[in-house]
């Protein structure tokens, strides 16, 4: 069994690192911040026996040997980067509870029969990089790494740079290391399971995802002089291109728009904007409902840049469609928790998930704890000690479940 | 007679302090290249044998004595500080066309009757420090000094401490200094002169200006998990106030309204903005227009706020009533275009200037040139070498028939 007392205090300590002053977490992927909390990771699972191996984009695999070591090993884990205004659970969890479920082997000293991993996946937010979940991206075939490392945050600084810098660019080529499948505990992100008081959902796939980049281009001028009817006003531009994601999303049950970021140039109260930049976050389990928001965005930015005598480019820079997990990995996960005397609720994730990515070349499925009020992606984020103790527990009896099989 | 070749030698000369890569400025109030140009000017007001005196808000006084030095001097000049993606002449021109009839009365040994000054105002543009022509703002009894000189950039630096950074604080107390008059050369900035083909717009004041500053508190949250009918979306309601803005200004003919700056928080592709900041720029010759404006603002920014779940503060932090310039003043702008062979047309400015504060201590007006287009706060603002004349050519007589009198 594991020890939620000691999943608690890896998870209070580890979020010192970065910590906010509203008790969340800022550690931005591949900053000195992420470097901290990463050798903190390694010399806590060495300090369990494990060998700790980094692969070329920043991946972190910590090896427990098994009976079988010619076998791929079962992994488990998430990522410890988090997003500006981030909380302590989301990816810490996942990392930590499969640390904890490897401290629960080697306390009981019970030996695999598969070698057993836990992964640190590199920039799974997206927010200083997009797109999100790049390294597991790579390692699941989705993206090339040349394509990856040349990612740049909005400093200019590529993903490469910011890697090489920490010290974490690994001798392993991101993608050569098989593993016989892929366990990650989360918070849900939503409100579902506490609003149906459920202990643990069973993680049936991800929904599609879709991001895109939107530039207005309009023209520069002074905001007391210019008359109404001569402005080419790119954040007017840009405000009805908010209000109609939203108006797209609304249109469609369960569908979610989002526009994240916008910023504005040259950003003086008297000066009419002349560029706007902008992202959207599209997101439903059909993809052929993205297909229609998809096409009524490109309408609709087009039609708003014509009104106003703007130009509009609207680029699609992330297409992930729907994932679905691998029955076996599933079952294990259900029995995880029926074992543990836990109710459960199967569910498709909202959030995308490294997981969603390694599902392309290892059976993968996921394990999701509630949290309040669903508010992730927040600095009041959390998740209650027996809530993420109840997450590391099903980890650990879905990865004895499948090492049986 | 000015010398046209040596005004725009001067201006293009100046125009390389800061200069963009698009042909415009980017010179923001006590940066370093303020400093520069600071330098730069002084150099070239000593050279003609002029007294420089700087006032404790920053503001530079070139003084070349006349016959009666124990009157007050009349002064003429703009400002050296630009917008972020500023041009070569809005304020720039104001200042050399004042130092280029400085420069022809000393060619020509013409000894005025009173002392003839040459000023820059620091910090018109209100880009870097809100509001806009603090220095004359200060100078006109219209703001404390202490209130200016605590104001911050976004950045949190305050205006003193940046002042005193570039070695620009004077001993004399701002306001102290007793001026006969003020004319101010300035680019109209707008379409009218151009439109219409005349040489000169006679300014017969400025129209009244009010700035908001409003921030939206929503909640940050998971853009992919929360169902868009648990949102509070920051972003949303900035969106909806920026086209609410648009909208009350077009209700009225010849007002104006803007939102220049929008800042989003925490700026993530995959987060719902739990806060925005933005700024309002509303501006009409008819206070009680404003009024109406201001009202409607009001009741948009609660409804809005009331229909998202959000919390909003409105602030109003300028409130710039009309200003009527002397009209003595106005008929020496008058008298020295027909005397210089030049068509004129009656106006009133959009945009503020510091001849508006200066007006409430001493007899001022403004002499306006045609711009390309009416296009200013932009890179690509131009007035030609022929135009910019004509402006310095009429302050001249201006300047000459006010000391006449
Ligand atoms: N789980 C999570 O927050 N992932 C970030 C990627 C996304 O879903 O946008
Ligand atoms: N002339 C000018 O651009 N002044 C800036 C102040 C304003 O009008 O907003």
């Amino acid at each position: 069994r594991i020890d939620p007392e000691r999943l608690w205090a890896d998870l209070m300590e580890s979020a010192r690192i970065g910590a906010t002053a509203k008790g969340g977490i800022c550690r931005l992927t591949l900053t000195d911040l992420d470097r901290q909390v990463r050798d903190w990771f390694r010399t806590a699972a060495e300090s369990l026996g494990c060998t700790v191996t980094v692969d070329d984009m920043g991946t972190m695999f910590a090896r427990r040997a098994g009976q079988r070591n010619d076998i791929p090993p079962i992994a488990m884990g998430s990522h410890l980067d988090t997003q500006p205004t981030g909380g302590k659970f989301d990816g810490t969890l996942g990392v930590l509870a499969a640390l904890e479920a490897l401290r629960a082997l080697h306390r009981a000293g019970y030996e695999t029969f598969a070698p057993i991993e836990v992964v640190n996946w590199t920039n799974e937010e997206g927010s200083r990089f997009a797109p999100a979940m790049i390294a597991s991206g790579v390692f699941g075939g989705v993206f090339t790494r040349d394509w990856a490392v040349a990612r740049q945050d909005r400093a200019g600084v590529s993903f490469g740079d910011a890697l090489e810098a920490i010290g974490y660019r690994g001798a392993q080529r991101c993608g050569d290391h098989p593993l016989s499948a892929f366990f990650e505990v989360h918070i849900e992100q939503g409100p579902y399971l506490e609003m149906e008081n459920k202990n643990i959902g069973v993680v049936t796939g991800v929904q599609a995802i879709r991001w895109y980049d939107v530039t207005f281009t309009g023209q520069d001028s002074h905001a007391g002089t210019t008359p109404m009817h001569r402005r080419h006003d790119a954040l007017l531009g840009a405000a009805r291109l908010v209000e109609t994601v939203n108006a797209i999303a609304l249109r469609h049950k369960g569908s979610v728009g989002t526009v994240g970021v916008l910023e504005v140039k040259p950003a003086s109260t008297n000066v009419i904007p002349g560029e706007t930049y902008l992202t959207i976050d599209c997101r439903d389990p059909d993809e052929a409902v993205l297909d229609r928001m998809e096409q009524d965005l490109n309408a609709a930015a087009e039609a708003i840049a014509h009104a106003l005598g703007l130009e509009v480019v609207l680029k699609n820079i992330v297409r992930q469609p729907a994932v679905h997990f691998d029955p076996q990995c599933i079952e294990a996960v259900r029995r995880g928790a029926a074992s543990a005397g836990l109710s459960t609720r199967d569910m498709m994730s909202g959030a995308g998930h490294d997981a969603a990515y390694v599902a392309r070349v290892a059976p993968a499925s996921m394990i999701f704890v509630p949290c309040k009020d669903g508010i992730s992606h927040n600095e009041a984020e959390y998740s209650s000690k027996e809530q993420c103790a109840n997450g590391a527990q099903v980890l650990l009896q879905a990865v004895l479940d499948y090492d049986r099989t």
